[in-house]
């Protein structure tokens, strides 16, 4: 059994995979090219004061632009390329339908432009699985489509109908590749529907019913309120299993993350904390605090008294102040740690 | 006394201010605006296997423009203000007016525009004795004049006059504040006279007959070949008194160090590791790799075997060369340790 939970009123588990055993519920910092946008796995796995990320999510599509899912298998896999010891996750799918180097869509497979060559890229279920596979993450995730926020019914249907196909699909591959190869990869099962609880729940019900080890809900955070998202993730809640995790995709504010572990979520990813902390918005446990602001440039204290981050240990508001007035990547770099070190502690209930 | 040589025939000293101590020679990474372009007091105080930078050399002028002198002091000064406890150099003065932010020179003044705000800046002596004093550096520079390289005698020659006017200046100016604040910092003399053997020897005379702490050769690195700057060097060595340290300004890269320190030069300073990191260039025992070649993008090996950096105990080439592919800011600094991890090793001889 990859997943235990080790209570079942607050919810809390551990999740194996790969004898690398982390606690639930747990958040990843996204590091979608191998790397989180200046943090390396020297930060992730030592962000000051004994925090570190147990897991993180890298995006399969396009660590396979560059460099390639081959080099990465043989550099000897994710983990030994980028020297991390944690959980890997890997993302493919539909929400890469929304970036400038989408082409277009049909019920088989979705079609990129490779930035770096310019070359068209077809992405199906199989080859998303093959590339997870090549990359060797601890939990591929399957090939998804997926509605933008205000879609209507019938497209919201549609990206659905083709969400299980491709879920069947995915799965398929990844047996195939399991059965030949035995690397011990897990593989989650994603839930679409947009806003519709009738999708939501026909979703739900379909994807549940195939063999994965865990499941998502994907289509959220995608421009819909918190309201809209705590609600499609309710109506999909009571259809899931309680003895596999449950993961919401892209979701990353600390409020929205305390909401849904208490109805019972396990997993979490986003960008939100270090793309917040890029643009100078600092998460502390007395609310958020706007590093840019000119009040701070003269300010002798650490972004949040009393936290052991690297940055907090280190230095001054004014510093990481002036580090970003100046450009230097450094600031990018110290921001991200402190907002990931607080989000590593806001997800230890 | 500041300067203790330890041996005459190797020349090794130690270098004293405000109860530090740093072994000569020495080199000292630029941290322009209070940063080394991705590097921060965490990396430079542990570059991985107990190597560390013991001194670093910040530009007064550019942090006069941001944050400000002023804010530096009252947050209690640059060793505070970036959380370095090294030994600190500033700089200031004539090799900026090679930037694009230099308006024009008179013989009493050089004018800048302050890129952040477009204001028109005047330096003259007093101003930037003032500045890197609220800076509160370990050392402070004096005011430099230089002429190109390819400058005519006439050129040269007024240049090197103008600097031993503001040497004078500068000089008296910085006695003053000491006698007033008392706060320990040291002042070098700054030789110039271009590529001139006559002026070298004049200017050379006339800065030692001044008392100051240290005494830079500056107006070299600045496109001529190295044969002339050893030249330059040789030239003017013989008039240096033994007992003070020997600073040659901007040079940077193994190969001349070496050559410089075994004619007797105590410190360098150099954007060279840094500046060639982020283009690709490691600096190795076996010489220079070009890290961004094909070859390395499948290379399981560090940067150099038996490395004890950061970088090359925690990453390969292949993943060093994928960071700079996919631009992330990390790559720059994860390179830049280990050139000067490279560089502290090299000053060991």
């Amino acid at each position: 059994m990859s997943f235990k939970l080790t209570s079942k009123e607050q919810r809390t588990g551990e999740f194996t995979v790969r004898k690398k055993t982390i606690t639930t519920p747990f958040f990843m910092p996204v590091a979608t090219k191998a790397t989180g946008k200046s943090i390396t796995s020297d930060d992730y796995k030592d962000l000051g004061g004994g925090v570190r990320a147990n897991a993180i999510i890298c995006n399969a599509l396009l660590l396979s632009f560059k460099p390639g899912s081959e080099i990465i298998r043989d550099m000897g896999g994710i983990h030994e390329f980028m020297n991390f010891d944690g959980v890997i996750f890997t993302d493919c799918g539909g929400f890469q339908s929304s970036r400038n180097f989408f082409l277009r869509r049909t019920t088989k497979a979705l079609w990129f432009k490779n930035p770096y060559n310019n070359e068209t890229v077809r992405l199906d279920p199989k080859t998303i699985m093959r590339i997870q596979h090549e990359i060797g993450s601890d939990v591929a995730m399957v090939l998804d489509d997926m509605a933008p926020y205000g879609a209507s019914f019938e497209l919201a249907k549609e990206a659905m109908e083709t969400t299980h196909r491709w879920a069947e699909e995915s799965l398929l591959a990844h047996k195939e590749l399991e059965l030949k190869n035995k690397t011990g990869q897990k593989v989650f099962g994603i839930i679409q529907g947009n806003f519709f609880d009738e999708l939501r729940i026909e979703s739900a019900k379909f994807i549940t019913s195939l063999p994965f080890d865990g499941f998502a809900i994907g289509g959220v955070a995608i421009g819909e309120t918190t309201k809209e998202m705590i609600q499609a993730v309710k109506t999909v809640l009571p259809y899931l299993p309680e003895d596999k995790p449950r993961y919401v995709m892209g979701v990353g504010k600390p409020e929205d993350i305390t909401a849904l572990t208490k109805i019972g979520v396990d997993c979490f990813d986003s960008v939100y904390p270090t793309m917040s902390a890029r643009h100078g918005t600092m998460l502390t446990k007395q609310g958020r605090i706007y590093i840019d602001k000119a009040k701070h440039q003269k300010s002798k204290e650490p972004i949040e008294k009393g936290c052991t981050c690297k940055t907090c240990r280190n230095y001054t508001k004014a510093y990481i102040s002036h580090l970003c007035k100046v450009k230097d990547p450094s600031g990018y770099r110290l921001r991200s740690i402190h907002n990931l070190h607080f989000m590593m502690n806001h997800l230890k209930l």
